[in-house]
């Protein structure tokens, strides 16, 4: 059977892609660094066996062949969506020829690199012809996806982040979310600055950041038998379903950062750790994009842990693993404290710094400028005043001649990497629609939550979104979980009951 | 050229090694216990794609021409040196039929998993058709490499650990070692009854046996910056030239045992950081068989770590490292008596446990049987027996009826590694005559030692078997750095001076 080949070439690719995962962690966690040439080699290598399996010739006929045993109805439901799953990636990796590949690869690492050494130096126009190299390529890139996939070229990008999403439904939301949330700010704003907030005192040792993550992070379900917490420069959630590794950092002066980080980690482990077991490296066993990612780590972040239930439950086993601190500042480590602190919002430059209420604002404008590189709208030159401009208007910040914290802080563009941003505000709007949905439906939940109880919760997630894995689409599993595709609605409601008591 | 075909085609081979040895490490280091079963797969997948490559049906062609190239003269030494250990590697895995390969490894596994559970329970009778279907099919591999490789089976088994070793040559060696050894420790331990000995006091605490092993193996030249040391359950030196991973495990009662671990790993990690980097992942810059790999661990480990002008230099940092301990027991942290506990000599059972002197007993006797069923003059069921009677010959114990401390104590033979033993008393015998031979032309090296001065002695073995690799054989490189080929002379003349102060 067709179908059956198709299976086992795609389960040993997906065997190679454990291999790498794991390389990949151990070099962010574990590697001595004069090791990394030899070892980027090695992955390369990796990288080029996986090329090889997917580009193998006789795979055209294998997936022929299987869409007639699909139409004959020999195969099942799971069948089916592994076979449109492996069609789907097969499809994006054969339309694009391998030497626009290769110079795209080429491209991105040059600008990667450059861009490490130039935003500390504020430098634009040293590191403007490199992002210009970058974005020309995936253009072209863009062009073929689309033409192969019969989508625009941008929507041929977001497609690969985000299966089945689109510009125009993007743009409702978006649209949605800029007319609504300057306002919403400076209304949180003006009501938090009459609040009073008592900042604990450090230092807060690693060893109890360390004790009081794992201690949370197991309590909120993570699976300490299939996975593990550690160290590294830039917190990820990395490894295998099976495995899940993830890491943070620790800032002996500021627990919290390390602390919500474990907890957003967490919820991204908690997905992988959740889908079903028996489809391990099949492709309709994998998570269902990026958003659907992005959404669980934010239901676990921001619409639970930094909620007043959850903390009820938290702040006691805060004091508990930090005795000093706590005893220093007793007044910090009240629930009414950690809460209001939990929920503080600012206007900043930067958005992996940003807080639920105005990170929107950081993605839309990304998107907007993505958006018009791609329609040839705007050429990479215009970035900078666009960014100026809509950081203005959404956050009333001013980022003119500011490259650094302006459009050079992130490393998505200069990896190549577009089309990605607007997944983490739909795992947003996503998460706050799941949760409001769990709490409707789930009586109770919260008071659980208050009580360090998570299995109502996380049953209902593994039922409804853990393990559907890519059985459905993204908008079919969240229909069916909340009743209706995505909206702004649940966001909305959420951000003003938590921030402005509506 | 062909020969640069199957140089890049060994070179993937290289790099599925490497992401094979970093999850290995990672298994027995970091993975949680209950990620096996996927990363079980994932790895069998990799050797799977290994097998791949390695069978490839243009190899053979390639060969062929690159043999022709190499007449032709357009290959260098280090060329020909490859295709060379390209083609013994090749040649041992062509000439197994696949179907008798995964019968093996089906009958090993089997036979390793039962004798996990039955060697505690000591029941060989439940263990022995286990073994017996693993002999069974080795005897098949053994046939079928010697006819490949125009070897007797046995002398084939021995070529894949120790390239160029022969049994003839081992008769004669291990016959004047097992005539040497048993008065020479009746010897020995006369005179080590007359003398005494302080035990150290624990508890060690694992951190300051952390420390300290750390800061022992950095003195002899472990480079930090292409390795790690971390924990596991059996000691090992794993990982990649680039990026060595040895590992020990601590005992609060006992550092000695780890520091001497860490020491040996040491020995082999610094041999597998002195390869030529530029050959990384070419089999020609591999290193030399298991032989001289135990002679560098050996040589770390007995020769230099365990004798006196090295724990000149050593106990002082023994001291300030565990100063608890040191205060306790000032007696204990003295030179001579550190260094008399380091050389202390008993009979036991078990093989790993042996210090230097008896170690070889234990070697011969396992040799001797190996060689016996691989000529069919000794079958499974006489094993008991055959280990009863050598054990109470060579080292004057009785295992009868205890196969736990017997027969049954490796894991070597469950898993199919026949033909590997012998390697450790060679490695032994090899690390005493290189040692010897350093000392010889380097005047002052004890003095250096004693003096925490590890860089004569490096800059020698790097000169003379580090940066060889595989380039030459064995014996070539013995040659070139002692003057002769392998003898017991030098092991010899070692434990007579070391043991009766002859």
């Amino acid at each position: 059977m067709s179908y059956a080949k198709l299976e086992s070439t795609f389960r040993r690719i997906g065997h190679l892609d454990h291999a790498v995962a794991m390389l990949e962690w151990d070099e962010a966690v574990m590697m001595p660094a004069a090791a990394g040439g030899e070892r980027a080699e090695a992955v390369a290598s990796l990288y080029g066996l996986r090329h090889q399996q997917y580009t193998q010739a006789q795979l055209q006929d294998w997936f022929a062949a299987a869409h007639e045993e699909a139409k004959a109805g020999s195969l099942q439901d799971l069948q089916q969506a592994n076979l449109r799953e492996m069609h789907r990636t097969w499809q994006r990796i054969v339309a694009l020829p391998q030497d626009l590949v290769e110079a795209s690869k080429k491209a991105e690492s040059a600008s990667e690199q450059a861009w490490r050494g130039l935003r500390g130096k504020n430098d634009w126009e040293a590191f403007r012809p490199k992002l210009e190299a970058v974005v020309a390529l995936k253009k072209e890139v863009a062009a073929a996806l689309g033409s192969a996939l019969n989508l625009s070229p941008y929507d041929a990008l977001i497609d690969g982040f985000e299966p089945g999403m689109r510009c125009a439904e993007i743009d409702r939301l978006f649209a949605d979310l800029g007319a609504f949330l300057p306002m919403f700010t400076e209304a949180v704003l003006a009501k938090q600055s009459q609040e009073s907030f008592e900042q604990p005192q450090g230092p807060f040792p690693v060893e109890q950041q360390r004790a009081l993550g794992l201690r949370l992070m197991e309590a909120v379900g993570f699976d300490m038998a299939h996975g593990r917490l550690d160290t590294s420069h830039h917190p990820f959630c990395g490894g295998v379903p099976t495995d899940v590794r993830i890491t943070t950092r620790y800032n002996e002066g500021d627990f919290t950062s390390s602390l919500m980080g474990v907890l957003h980690e967490a919820g991204h482990a908690k997905y992988e750790q959740g889908l079903p077991r028996s489809w391990a490296a099949l492709p309709a066993g994998a998570a269902r994009g990026m958003a659907m990612h992005e959404s669980q780590s934010l239901l676990q972040e921001m619409q639970v842990s930094r909620g007043a239930a959850f903390l009820r439950f938290a702040t006691p086993i805060m004091r508990e693993c930090m005795p000093e601190a706590a005893a220093r500042s007793p007044a910090a480590f009240t629930v009414e404290n950690i809460t209001r602190l939990s929920t503080r919002v600012r206007r900043g430059f930067i958005r992996v710094d940003a807080d639920e209420v105005t990170y929107p604002c950081h993605v839309i404008l990304r998107y907007e400028i993505e958006r018009g590189l791609f329609e040839h709208k705007l050429t990479v030159a215009d970035i900078p005043e666009v960014w100026n401009q809509r950081m203005q208007e959404l956050l009333g910040l001013s980022t003119n001649g500011n490259f650094k914290d302006g459009c050079m802080q992130d490393v998505h563009w200069p990896a190549g990497l577009f089309g990605y941003f607007p997944s983490y505000t739909l795992g947003a709007l996503t998460a706050a629609q799941l949760f409001a949905a769990a709490k409707d439906q789930l009586p109770g939940l919260e008071d659980e939550i208050a009580h360090g109880k998570f299995v109502l919760l996380n049953d209902w997630l593994s039922k409804h979104v853990w393990t559907k894995a890519s059985l459905y689409s993204a908008d079919e599993i969240l229909k069916a979980a909340t009743g209706s595709s995505l909206s702004t609605a649940a966001f909305k409601t959420h951000v003003q009951r938590r921030y402005l008591g509506d």
